[in-house]
Order: structure tokens, then sequence, then C-alpha cells
């Protein structure tokens, strides 16, 4: 297996880009990324969304941006799995560097979601649960959350105030990061008084839709490698649990993302203690607080605790959606993956501004397809 | 790099499926293979389709499928590549492989197209195209293939009649095949005399769209592979040329499908003589032309002349859609890839009864997404 090695990161602000097509966007953060790499030879594409289809009338993604950018000839690949599309098109991109089949890969992550009216995009993110078991039964994604964010309340006595902290670090950290959608600090009072969404999820607790796109160039070439800032990717691991809630034995323990940052650690040879950024797929409040848990990070149950206590901001034990995270960042759903990967390197490299972490040895980004049901883990290190 | 061997293939009869969902159409052909296989360790699964997102409002296949099959712990990638997606799915499973990061998978192709009014299809079948430059100036795919071929009958002087050898060919080895769509001999009054769907293609020079579902199990554990029979992938290959035909300097030549073959001879070892069998991919009879001579098979502009001497029959010098192919088998677009390759494998195996051709050492698949945008062509050998 060969070693693979970013070289360059790319991403556009998130936001509504009525005046960009797909292509446009892909096109934007992959240039981006690859004036960052100093323009390598690219062997392969590997493209993650998840609704193209749906939301844009428009799939073949892979032969519609390859010919866009130039890539004509090239071989190319487009991943759908919900919200971890973008993490498994560089997970997939990884094994096929590791192979030695391709020296040089480009990757990206893409989604516009703000095209379509908002009622389109809640029945079509609702096709990442299963069609016939839960969102024939009336279920929308928000909603299976909420069930699992109201079991959790229950089974550990928590308060929908306890959540707040997860959204104020979020969107704390997004005022300095000029590619998210959300700039504005938000209170404990904007928090509590945010309204309800799918109860007990309030506006708050639910992270944002958006278009955005971001891009990685990663290789196994040395010679395109910068020996004075080598970042490789020493973790990489997938794993799943049930598509549906209802089939797990205990719905409010993400086993799959446990197995999967367990797997990632120990190719790592690394421990929970070791990671000094994490980016989460906080995509509810209830998924950062599961998230931390199944990772090692808080005890069972114990989750909101972190983010009372401060614990998860910049300069505290394991700094999480240090850009602002899925919540105040945006989520756009089949590009996250991605932007989530360009801000462990923005860290690694020491390039992430005023939420700059240190040390910035290790990082670590989770990708999560479904409610839980697919889950993605990369560790980075800055060698 | 690891060699990958074929150790399992599986298939449902291509229909009008409305009894079966996804999981069950999936799960049925993933059975055959895995019990074809002898019930290895599955490492991983690939899937290819193209439209479940709107055809079937069902996405996050991986989950969906993997959940189901009892696979709850693996990883699982779903692959759009628009008609092109099944062999996307083998030759990303082949990558992984020879990595040796997995050592043994589940490949299925899966699409379900019946459910949906045919304008809805149309419509989505065309999301393979340019939103931007094609599809929103009103043509749809049979359009841009009726292009093609008016084109090409103005170059070479070709008449309509002359594209008959291909579907009568195909309808004759499909009769058969008890997976086969249509399974009854077409005469050359019945082609002379089908509808004009697209002038100049009728509907005899068309595909039939359908529910399937085709497995296949592929692995480099030599525990798993049965010494007396080993099937290997010798060739595989991926290309593309511009998703719009009129970005292209000369719209009737497949150049990918040529310089896809091209190097899949090459990483095997041997030249267009030495295939005993050729899926192609028969969308359209323009298509079976373009492809023989993007291949090698036949010359430029001459394509159609294999098919009235005969040549392409199963004891014709180069033997194409022997199970009936895209015409007459059907074409569940994203699961098509999948079943080329299961037909060479029964090829190879000597399985293919009344079509069974002879030699069988080598057999090749090529799949097309787009009117010629991406190219996958593999070539398996009976070692």
């Amino acid at each position: 297996m060969h070693k693979t090695y970013v070289i360059g990161i790319g991403q556009i602000q998130i936001g509504e880009h009525w005046d960009k097509s797909l292509k446009e966007m892909a096109g934007e953060a992959g240039l981006l990324a690859l004036s960052d790499a100093n323009f390598p030879k690219i062997d392969a594409l590997f493209i993650g969304n998840m609704m193209s289809g749906s939301a844009n009338r428009q799939l073949h993604l892979n032969a519609l941006i390859a010919d866009w950018m130039g890539y004509r000839g090239n071989e190319s690949y487009v991943f759908e799995s919900a919200c971890s599309s973008g993490a498994a098109a560089f997970r997939t991109g990884v094994i096929a560097l590791g192979s030695g089949h391709f020296e040089t890969a480009l990757i990206i992550g893409l989604e516009k979601m703000t095209d379509s009216p908002s009622s389109e995009i809640t029945n079509t993110l609702a096709t990442a649960a299963d069609a016939d078991l839960e969102v024939d039964m009336g279920v929308s994604f928000v909603a299976l959350n909420a069930l699992l964010m109201r079991r959790y309340m229950y089974e550990y006595g928590w308060k929908n105030a306890d959540f707040a902290g997860f959204s104020i670090n979020a969107h704390a950290n997004a005022v300095s990061n000029p590619y998210a959608r959300f700039r504005k600090p938000i209170s404990e009072k904007i928090f509590l008084e945010s309204g309800m969404v799918c109860d007990p999820i309030n506006l708050m607790d639910a992270s944002s839709i958006g278009d955005g796109s971001a891009a990685i160039v990663v290789t196994n070439n040395k010679k395109y490698i910068n020996e004075k800032l080598k970042i490789s990717v020493v973790g990489s691991t997938a794993n799943s649990d049930s598509i549906s809630i209802q089939n797990r034995s205990d719905p409010i323990w993400l086993s799959g993302a446990e197995i999967s940052s367990k797997n990632a650690y120990k190719q790592a040879g690394i421990s929970a203690d070791d990671i000094d950024v994490f980016e989460y797929h906080d995509a509810f409040s209830i998924m950062a607080a599961l998230s931390l848990e199944a990772c090692g990070f808080a005890e069972r149950g114990k989750g909101p605790r972190l983010a009372l206590d401060g614990e998860i901001r910049p300069d505290g034990r394991i700094p999480v959606a240090t850009k602002g995270g899925l919540k105040a960042r945006g989520h756009p759903v089949g590009a996250t993956g991605i932007y989530q990967i360009v801000e462990v390197v923005q860290q690694l490299r020491g390039e992430a501004g005023s939420t700059q972490v240190s040390p910035n040895n290790y990082g670590m980004a989770q990708n999560i397809g479904g409610s839980g049901s697919n889950i993605i883990t990369h560790i980075l290190k800055r060698e």
C-alpha cells in the first residue's frame, strides 16, 4: 500500500449560488485545490454528491465536471452515500492511490440545494432513510434525529438548554471563516428563543443546508510533496449500522462511529487523546453529542458536558467544528465530507487563523451518512 | 497489484418487478452470486445505480442493501455514472482488490425503471447529458443518438434497413436466455415495419428499459478460487470524452471507446483478434456500429457490414450480445454493466447454452455512459 499525501485544498463559500451551475462551483473549488497543489498531473477524479439528480436534474457529474475542467480522457467517478458522499469519494480515492493504480487524484465534494423549494429538499434528504420502512411512515430526516434526541434526553436527564454549547461554539468559530454560510455569533439567549423545528430540535440545534463545493488533491508521488509541509492520511476507515434507527438494539449509541474511529486510531497508531482537532458531523446537536461519545472523547450520556464546560472550543481539550462545523459553516450534504477534511488540513498546516488549535499534529474528520448508518473516518497527520 | 478473480455470478430476469422493492431485487441477485461463490466472507459492497433517487425516491442504496443482506458493519459504496454505473462499480472494486485493501467484494448492479411514468424516465435518462447545454435545448437521450445515426448514415451511405442485423442477432440470442426481458426472435420485416421513435431510430433500433439486478463476487484470496475454473480480470480501463456530442471534433467516432479498448488489450497482452465474445453497449444500433469500429472489430464506417454478414452471431468472427444485449435482454441502466460481465463469465465458463461461443478464452464487456462520454472496458480470461 502506498501512502497518500494531501497536497492541495480548495473551497468556495457556502451560500445560495443561484448564479453558478454545478460544474462552475466544482470547477472553482477544484481549480483552487489544483493551484494550491501547484498543478500536478491528475490521473482520476473522485466526486461526492448526494442529490444532483433530484435537486438539479443533472446526473453523470463525473463526465460533466471532468469535461468542464479540461480532463477529457481521464477517468472519473461519482459516489453517493447520503451525507457521507464526500468522505466516500475521499476514502475510495485513498484506496485507489494505495493500490498504486493512480498517482494523483482530484477529489471534489459538491452539492447545490437552494435552487429547489425547501419541501423538495426535505423530501430528498429523507431518501437517505429506508423508503419502505421509514419515509412512507411519514418521518423526515429531522424527525428521525428528534426521536434520537428525545430518547437521549429521557435516558440521561438532559434539557434542551444543555445542547446550546454545540451551536454557540460552532457559530463563534465560523465568524472568522470566510467560507462559512453564517458568520454571526449566537448567544445562549438566541439559542433558547429560537423556534422549534421538530421538538426537541430547535433551529439552532439543526445545521443549515446550502450550495457548496470543496476539493482536495491527493498524491502518492513524492515529487509533488512539499517536504516542509507534509500532510499524510494515516487513518481511513468506514463502517456501517442499520439504515433504520428502529432496527438498532441501542439507537442512542453510534456503534458504526465507535468501530470506525477505533479502527482509525489503530491504523494511525494513536488513541483519541492524540487527536488535536476533530471535525465532527454536527448535522444536529444530538449527532454532535453522540459522535463525541462514540469516538471516545466523552463518556456515554455525557456528550453535552464537554460543550457546557468549553472543552470543545479551539483552546479546549478536543476542539470541534473549528471553522463552524455543519451548523454554521453550512451542510451542503455531498460536499460536507470534503469541507471537513479541508478544514483539518488548514489546522494541520497552521493556516486556521483565529481558531487555530495547538498542538496540531493529528486531525480527524468524521462524515456520517443517514442517522448513523454509514460512518467514514479519516485521520491526517502533519509529518 | 493483486489479481482479481470472479468467483460468483447472479442475475434476476429483467422485467417489470412491481412486486419487488429495490433491496429485494438487489438481495436476490446478490444471494445468487454469493451462493455461486460458495458464500465467502465479504469485505465490501460496490453498487452501481443511476436513477434510484428520482425513479424510486430512494438514495443511500449502500446502507439499504448492506443492511438488508446482513452486511451491517461492512463498508459499501454506490457509484453513479449514468449508463456506465455498473461497470464503474466493478472497476472500482477491481482497483480496491488490487490494492489488497479488501480480499473479497460483492458488486451489484441495480435499476428499477418501470414504477415511474415513462415520461419521467425519459427525463431522468436525459440527466446523463449536460442540463445547461443539451437538455435545456430540448433534446432527449434518444434524440442525441438519432443525431449521431443520421450523421453516420449521411457520411457512409447506410440506409435504415442496414442496421437490422444488430437487433435480429440480439433478439435471436435472447430466446434461450431466461433472464432476458424479450425472448421472441424478430425478422427483418418486423424491424422494417416497426414504428419510428426518433427518426432515424425505430423501435427495433432502441434497447428496452426494465427493472433488473445482477451481481458478481470478486476475490484476490486464493482459497476461494476454483482451480478448475479460474476466471480472472486481465484488463480494466476507463476513458472519457466530452459529455456533449457537439463538443467533439468527430461525433461519429467513439474516441473514448477506442482508447479504453486499446488500453485493455494492452493490459491483457492481446489484440482485438483474441476476443472470443464481446458484450457491447447496444443501447441503440448506432452505438453497436460505433462500438465495433472503435474497438477494432470493423473498419471506420463499416460497422453495419459485420451484422449484415452474420459475423456478430455466436458462430461468427466476433460474437456480440450473445444473451440478448441491451436490445433484447433489456437495459436497466445502472445494472447493465454487471449483466454484461455476468454474461461474459457465463461464456468463459462454457455455461452459455445454445449461444455458447467457441473458443472461449477471452471475453470483453464494454459499458458506455452518456453518448460515448464514459467508457469502461473489462477483459476477462479463462485460465
